[in-house]
């Protein structure tokens, strides 16, 4: 689409998951049994609705990250099993209520279960799985872990409020942006995996750490995210190249482009994105403005950076397979750029 | 409106809710506290919408009864204050997603959050709420209330989830409809009271009595506000009569109205609340259906019953100002009516 990005050496972005996926293969194998039982109910069209999310192939990277974090912390219990998958109800909730709010159509390249059930199901059935998410949690009796998570859910809401009033505002700074996805992305993220430390009872310092770990890969994930809806391809994506121009979303390439624009440029971001008039060609000039001005290298440089900083943070834990695929997991959120 | 509704004696219904006010008053002064405070929020849209919604005048009738179960059974904590606030932001994160459900103009004779700040902020601001009452709870550390308490939240979705899918259907039975309102209301009642015994640490058979109470307390409050549609009066209804009438909801009495309906009376139950086909003189029409087959006496009959049962569950309690004042809150649920 006109844009370079830096290549990274690596071709096969999922190689770098999979150090990660075979760690937790066992007990990812109860996550999705959990998951399963869990989103049953005797009123139909819950387990159908839920199914639907279940089956929608995401790669559940957040159960996956507090099983290989408890993991490294030398866990004994089962209940991180529960936590984990409390943690991708959580994710699954938000996204039925996201998906109401953005009005969105598709999702992972499927129809969104309030095209398929309507947004009253959506908003509903989302309530019904953050109230087994809560469920699962106490059975674990970790005040400290159900402190974090309950904490992580006001924070998430918290953030995509944010986000509905920064909606369609090109004025939005970066810091601004970056309020709002470390509330709705990060928060979550950070919550999985220190709740791995909490868990196992290990020192404030390993809790931070993790902590530290996840908050910094959710930025990451988020950024490259943001990045991939302007350069990504529309196979892997499951989505269109430009949707979230097409739907006026503020991401950071816009933010960028938009602070570095001429009075001109800043009036097609303007038009465009506040007042929704988008014509055929707009999402082009989109495209060559931000390759202008670097927005979509710098928005990789900058998640780069986050990365980074997740890397570092786990610095104090011992070498190993964990840490490894930890570390990994940072390489695949930039790979899946290239 | 031509319905003979019993007369129960009791002319000023507020009187029968007076001696738990006064009881829970000092206690209630520090959960509207906490209820203000912990609306609070950074982002300028929550703590309007949710004062919005704190303001509306509601008689935050649950929280009393969490506070006046747990005094009767003699709580000397502090705790209980927080879990009051809890559920009763549990109950006004429900409301918020409802009125977005169910399309609401009006609650309390008020605009909805949803015609003040959208659809979108409503699901949100909601979501934030829930997410600060598990906080709440998860401060107090009580495995079991947040045991009760999530599993009430699971329930409550579940209910509304059976709500929509019962909606405009007719041929809904009795029991059926129960089931409804067991889930959607009578969840967070028992709840609520329950969890009075819970943090007391008493017996088994006062936590199943005071969970009992509030169960059938709950039932017998949503039946007559089910009845009060049909028959109340406006002035102190804050809504209009014939409101769940002309939005097609299927409840009690015309549950009974059409079972016991002729095929002609059931067409139009049918074309009405099916199909949405309203016109000018409906409203006196199923008035008069509803008198023929004494389908709100009978409605008031069955939340007498649920109230009877209600009042027999205290029994286990010795006689007291707590005893005294719960009892009258049965009372009061079914003194709305007159």
């Amino acid at each position: 689409m006109g844009v370079v990005v830096p290549f990274d050496g690596t071709h096969n972005p999922e190689a770098t998951l999979t150090p990660l996926m075979k760690l937790v293969e066992t007990d990812m194998t109860k996550v999705n049994q959990i998951i399963l039982d869990k989103a049953r109910s005797d009123v139909d069209m819950i387990p159908e609705l839920a199914h639907h999310l279940i089956s929608s192939g995401g790669k559940r990277l957040r159960p996956m990250l507090t099983l290989a974090a408890s993991q490294m912390c030398g866990y004994t219990g089962s209940g991180y099993v529960m936590l984990a998958a409390s943690v991708e109800f959580m994710h699954t909730a938000t996204l039925l209520h996201d998906d109401v709010v953005d009005e969105s159509d598709l999702r992972r390249g499927r129809k969104t279960a309030r095209m398929l059930w309507g947004n009253e199901a959506s908003v509903l059935v989302g309530d019904y799985l953050l109230g087994q998410a809560f469920k699962m949690m106490v059975e674990v009796e970790s005040i400290e872990a159900l402190r974090i998570l309950s904490n992580a859910a006001a924070i998430i809401a918290e953030g995509e409020v944010m986000q509905l009033l920064a909606a369609h505002n090109t004025a939005t700074t970066e810091d601004e942006y970056l309020a709002v996805i470390n509330a709705k992305t990060a928060a979550l993220f950070s919550a999985a995996t220190e709740i791995g430390a909490v868990i196992s009872r290990r020192s404030k310092a390993e809790q931070s750490a993790l902590l530290s770990y996840g908050k910094n890969l959710g930025l990451t994930f988020q950024l490259v995210d943001d990045a991939l809806d302007y350069c990504g391809e529309e196979t892997t994506l499951g989505k269109t190249i430009g949707d979230d121009f097409r739907d006026g979303k503020i991401t950071l390439p816009v933010v960028l482009s938009y602070r570095r624009g001429s009075d001109a440029e800043r009036k097609f971001w303007k038009r465009t994105l506040e007042h929704g008039e988008i014509s055929n060609s707009d999402l082009d000039r989109a495209l060559k403005l931000m390759s202008k001005h670097q927005a979509l290298e710098d928005t990789i440089g900058r998640a780069k950076h986050y990365g980074s900083i997740a890397r570092d943070a786990l610095a104090i834990f011992p070498e190993g397979r964990h840490k490894s695929a930890l570390l990994d997991v940072v390489s695949f959120c930039i790979n899946r750029l290239f």
